[in-house]
């Protein structure tokens, strides 16, 4: 594996001292930051949090702030989804969309009031895009980077532990709403979500200053959990059918090609509209499944997309392959065509080291 | 040093056979991809590449096509420098801000026709921001990234060999002026530049399935002349004075505050020309200065950006700096506050591990 050197440019967050103290062994980077991939290894990190609690430093879904008085207006034309349903507590996960219906991003909106949005963003500087239309558009709306940075709690002790250090209303939070907590001298956004199945929070610190106070309560507060420094994990995530943008789907995919159909419903004139509403009217080209692929633990590196090929054709590709202690198979999202997405499909996948078979799943593995 | 894990997400290029055959240890990510940071070390690079010819895999600096009738027009709107005087083989090196006058890239730009520009561009989506620009402006124009990988030829020797593989007429190609010369069955872009002062070529390699090829054609023609895979290098590039955006200047920067106050002439109405046109009257705030900081060759990693302090006081930032053999000194690049940017102007900087003094210097060292 290869090293990467440390810049300004992909910089560090407000919980690095906690994680190299952590020991992280590898990174990824996202959005001009580092993301740990494991710590112990991908299979030790996955067996834990299945079972106990992690602290995640997810400083990399950073934030993009639209507040003013057309604040509303640019939301209305970026989001698929009914913003007439946004509750005031409410987190909506939403892809963004070209004028083509092309992918740009899937973030979790927040709504922090009528006139002021966060949007937690996946890898990809989406900043620019809201910048660039609000410009275009001429709209009153100021468009940011602020100094928040997203810790994550998960596993199925988060709730007990995040109790703990924010207080019992934690407990009262609802899946993708949010409560404003006192933490020290200052409030955060504090949501029911997170980036794995096995539930939690996370935690929008808002001020680098209170990052590692934050992470040492947490940890001082969860000894008796075993609670451990953890990050996204590649296994748990394919699993549960948790899409990463940028691999799983680009600009090239409509979000109804990433299965996520359902969350493109606003009657709104939103950018990307007409292709997506006739792509659920007629069905998408391609569509996002769950694969199974033959072999054990052993697969190679995937760094440009595997092709899922039937009789030497391509028919697919497959950006994320994990090998499943709990299902003991390699699990794997892939971007299949419609002529080969039933379940039950039997295919072949290209590793680069070598052909191996592949089965289209009915579901997820949770 | 940690491990970078690789993914569809943060891909590998396609020179990347060769990048790894010939031995990179250290890499970043820039706009997804991934860029070897050196091969042999900073040092062994730095000084091959100032004696003989590298090639370079700088396929990060990602195209952004701008294409269709309102290209141009959308090029005035980006562009502070002056398009009337855009020759039809010029490359122009091009800051481009948002409204306020923040950079928001710094990349340089290709006329491939009336209608058609490339922005070869720094780390950043700047492909997002033209795209929102566009659709809010509503204007007839194509954004995309093109299947388009520059390879640079840098080093003394860099003319010598770029004629072996492709003609003698690079000989009469102008400093950031292009031809289209022939490869096998296609014609690639081939422009007299590249990201150190060492002179040579950036090839525009148009078409994935072109890279090995060309990447050993070099290798095959440059036996004699000691030719090896480099990458941009830290020292030389602090040396000239290169620009890193995301580094050594951000959004929080004006191109006057960057030094690029003579790429801002324009007179079209462009983004951000209230801001730069007041700054270069009345002069910025702060400005990217030459700064020596003493010591040896013992300069602790770098990954926010080092405090220069005056009496305590933060009047600046240190982003890059590295040790240089030539010079024998550590040269770096801050953006120094206006009472403080005087060559002569004796500081301190913090550098997380120790407080050394620093001086600001007339020039760049070369």
């Amino acid at each position: 594996m290869a090293g990467i050197v440390p810049s300004r440019r992909v910089r560090g967050t407000p919980f690095s001292a906690g994680v190299q103290a952590a020991g992280a062994k590898a990174y990824t980077v996202y959005n001009h930051m580092l993301l740990p991939s494991y710590f112990e290894s991908y299979k030790a990190d996955y067996l834990h949090l299945k079972n106990y609690v992690q602290v995640w430093d997810v400083s990399v879904e950073r934030q993009v702030s639209v507040k003013g008085p057309d604040a509303a207006k640019l939301m209305r034309i970026i989001s698929p989804r009914d913003m007439n349903k946004m509750a005031k507590d409410q987190c909506y996960y939403m892809p963004i969309c070209d004028d083509n219906g092309g992918m740009l991003n899937d973030p979790v909106a927040i709504k922090l009031a009528e006139d002021h949005y966060w949007l937690s963003i996946a890898d990809g500087d989406l900043l620019q895009f809201l910048l660039g239309l609000a410009i275009g558009s001429n709209f009153e709306v100021e468009i940011s980077e602020p100094d928040v940075s997203p810790l994550a709690i998960q596993g199925p002790k988060a709730e007990e532990l995040t109790a703990r250090v924010l207080g019992d209303s934690v407990r009262d939070i609802k899946f993708f709403r949010y409560k404003k907590l006192q933490f020290l001298d200052t409030q955060f956004v504090v949501a029911r979500s997170g980036w794995s199945k096995q539930g939690g929070f996370e935690i929008y610190v808002d001020g680098t200053e209170y990052g590692m106070p934050l992470w040492e309560a947490f940890f001082e507060a969860g000894k008796d959990l075993n609670v451990r420094a953890g990050c996204p994990n590649l296994i748990e995530r394919i699993e549960g059918g948790l899409l990463s943008f940028g691999s799983d789907m680009t600009r090239q995919n409509t979000p109804v090609e990433a299965g996520l159909a359902k969350f493109c419903n606003s009657p709104d004139d939103y950018l990307g509209k007409a292709t997506i509403e006739k792509q659920k009217r007629d069905g998408p080209d391609r569509i996002v499944c769950p694969i199974s692929i033959s072999g054990d633990d052993d697969l190679p590196d995937n760094d440009t997309g595997w092709k899922v090929l039937f009789k030497n054709n391509q028919v697919g590709l497959i950006a994320s392959a994990a090998w499943s202690p709990d299902f003991q198979t390699n699990v794997a999202i892939g971007m299949i065509e419609r002529d080969h997405w039933d379940a039950g499909t039997v295919l072949n996948v290209d590793t680069g080291a070598d052909i191996r078979s592949a089965e289209v799943q009915e579901k997820f593995w949770i």
